[in-house]
């Protein structure tokens, strides 16, 4: 949906002065609710001319020069976006983690310029502190969970395992520590704004990168289909709205229309039915990824686990008379990405809508300047936040119980008399259920 | 510490005059961080009244009035402590989760009186919408753990388990969905103040009176030993300083001295060492809360683990030269106490200061009026916050390692035959380990 808003809006006047006329903030002054103008603080880029392109592209008319540079970096994102899938799950969780921290630059570097602070103690050096905390606390949550096996055998990796929380917990404590005696008595209030900006901003950034990173281990179809899901319904917005809008959807973006959102989103579910069908097929991406100890690398290879497998569904009578067959053999995700189409394409739009929002109130054009034609990378990826914990939640709700290798693991973290308790116990409730009986 | 900041500045005039003469505002006019004059719109209750003890204390000259009145209601916090420690865990609960929605009702309030918003649509209804969200999301987690056997024989309830997460999320989307519906041009920037300002909240709050219930459950040593350890570090800090304060702490607060925060750090120990002796004794105490089945209710009732049950230390060889003796009995919940009270006497205080620089920067004097003497909820608890993360991370890292009877119940949620390929997968591994090998 911010897809759509970048492209309408770049057609448009700059926002900035088409904001400022209708922007009522007279009852603001000389109040915390007051916008400052930052549009000369913070860079924007979406009239960016990179040098390179300038040269052929000066002749151009500012419009046409625009939809240019735009449809040049669209491409370019694209084809990065392929590279970086053929590069496999390393590469995507790299590519996750230089997002995030591109992301909380942008966020950090607007709540500076808001505060319109110079030289406040260690607040830049605070921010990015909290972000390396929860960072190592957050990534080596994760770590633990999958490479458990490599790091039992390092005594000192072992020891930062066992006591992961602890010295995360340190770490953090350290920085409030820190925050508190930094606290200067002009500065109070604007100290106290900025830590809990920086907090909002570890809560959306580091927890939503968290969060991708454990979706990619599923298999990196959880993590390509809603991120291209998202897209797709950014795009298809725009193209339904372009030729058939005509009822505004909500006051905030006025550009929007029901017809753009609609359309959008009919479109979404047959994509995401496509693109699921196309990629159930491939172990490359329905595989979770695992550790092995035997190549010593990461692998993505298995036994397609049963919603990628074909299964028959029988239809409802009435269809076999219209001349449909009675039953249907379709991969069972493709029922799952009807969901996620459906999150992506009515709740996905409402986080472009929040940042649209947070950049009027803060009357910036973009996040930031490192897309020309697009604007910051936060720019590119409002949407893309909530639907990170949707496909999270919904597998652990909907399609991941608990592994008997990832709790055998756990157990053998016991001691070994607590290990055969277990063992005991496991074997008289089986017992009792005449599950064991049937086994030598 | 914050103890004693009450206390002497009760002792002082007033901190809100003595505060304005020197807080230096002048870089801060029409600015994000000016600090608006909160005192009348933010109820403080250190030099309230009540109406009963007011035909009593009329008579009294002022500074004795408030010295009895907070004495006063120093014995009737206490009293009340002890009475729900009496009542057991369950009132403990329901006492946690009561000064959780207290404090949370105590910063919502501040916002809202630092914004000075009147008529902003929703922003009410939609922080009290989060809270609820937010408690059901984590107060559902802990039920899960907890009454796992119980919820497991209600088909409804077993539905509300499985899908809790997804369950969870859908309404916090719904809260999200409502906000930026909600959004109104004017108001634009207040509104994602408040929203950063109650999830901070929500952060603080309620995460913490998770972690608090989840402490109870392990035993409610792990409550009322750290707690109390805060009340006995604030107490004492202000009792070495009264005495033998000179150096001055922390500019934050000038009335803390170096002298009050060693002398409460020792006696924290001392203290500590204490009612961890005594309290050691009881299984009341030191029993994890248990639902059984059989009597379908809460138990405390348990064979004390290890660190509850007196244990031989050998102590270094000159120490019995100066006629001490060799070994030493003693509760290992003794040396751990240790760590906990250094953490309450170190980083405990910085709570205070926190919450101290907070109150200044937004020129209130106290969180709230409902402990007359006192102040807000947020007043006294305002050093326990952090405390109960720590006592979450130390348990997790230190003590508890999971039982067997916790991963069972994981292991039952796995179907049947995942069932028994774990039971085999273990079976090999303790065979492997020679571990099986003795047993029938």
């Amino acid at each position: 949906m911010s897809e759509v808003r970048k492209r309408k809006e770049s057609d448009a006047k700059p926002l900035e002065s088409a904001e400022s006329d209708h922007l009522d903030s007279e009852d603001d002054k000389n109040d915390l609710g007051q916008a400052p103008d930052l549009s000369k603080t913070i860079p924007t880029g979406t009239d960016k001319t990179p040098g390179i392109l300038s040269i052929f592209l000066d002749n151009l008319p500012d419009r046409w020069r625009n939809w240019f540079i735009r449809g040049i970096f669209t491409m370019i994102m694209i084809v990065f976006f392929f590279l970086v899938i053929y590069g496999g799950p390393l590469a995507l969780m790299v590519t996750t983690l230089t997002v995030q921290v591109k992301c909380f630059q942008e966020i950090i570097n607007i709540g500076y310029a808001v505060y319109r602070i110079h030289g406040l103690p260690w607040f830049r050096s605070l921010s990015w502190y909290f972000l390396i905390t929860s960072n190592y606390f957050f990534y080596g949550e994760s770590f633990v969970d999958y490479f458990g096996v490599l790091i039992n055998r390092t005594d000192f990796l072992r020891v930062l395992v066992t006591y992961h929380r602890f010295i995360s917990f340190c770490l953090y404590c350290g920085g409030f520590v820190w925050f508190v005696l930094s606290l200067v008595k002009k500065y109070y209030i604007k100290q106290f704004s900025l830590f809990a900006w920086t907090h909002v901003a570890l809560l959306i950034v580091v927890i939503q990168s968290y969060l991708i990173i454990k979706n990619i281990f599923q298999g990196m179809i959880w993590f390509i289909v809603p991120v291209s899901m998202i897209i797709c319904n950014d795009i298809m917005a725009y193209v339904f709205g372009f030729f058939f809008g005509k009822t505004p959807l909500i006051k905030l973006s006025p550009k929007k229309t029901w017809e753009g959102f609609i359309g959008g989103g009919i479109s979404t579910v047959f994509f995401g039915l496509g693109i699921s069908y196309v990629m159930c097929q491939y172990p490359y991406f329905v595989c979770p990824i695992e550790y092995s100890e035997a190549t010593e690398q990461m692998t993505v290879d298995c036994e397609p686990s049963a919603i990628f497998r074909p299964t028959s569904y029988s239809l409802p009578g009435f269809l076999s008379l219209l001349g449909m067959p009675e039953t249907i053999s379709i991969y069972p995700f493709m029922l799952h990405s009807l969901s996620l189409s459906i999150f992506s394409s009515v709740i996905g739009p409402f986080g472009g809508f929040f940042a649209s929002g947070f950049k009027r109130a803060f009357k910036i054009k973009d996040f930031g300047d490192v897309i020309p034609g697009h604007g910051g990378i936060m720019d590119r990826f409002d949407c893309q936040f909530l639907m990170a914990t949707f496909v999270n939640v919904y597998i652990s709700s909907f399609i991941q119980t608990d592994s008997p290798q990832k709790l055998l693991s756990q157990v053998l973290y016991l001691k070994p008399e607590q290990q055969l308790q277990l063992f005991h116990m496991l074997k008289e409730s089986l017992e009792n259920r005449n599950i064991l009986a049937g086994t030598p």
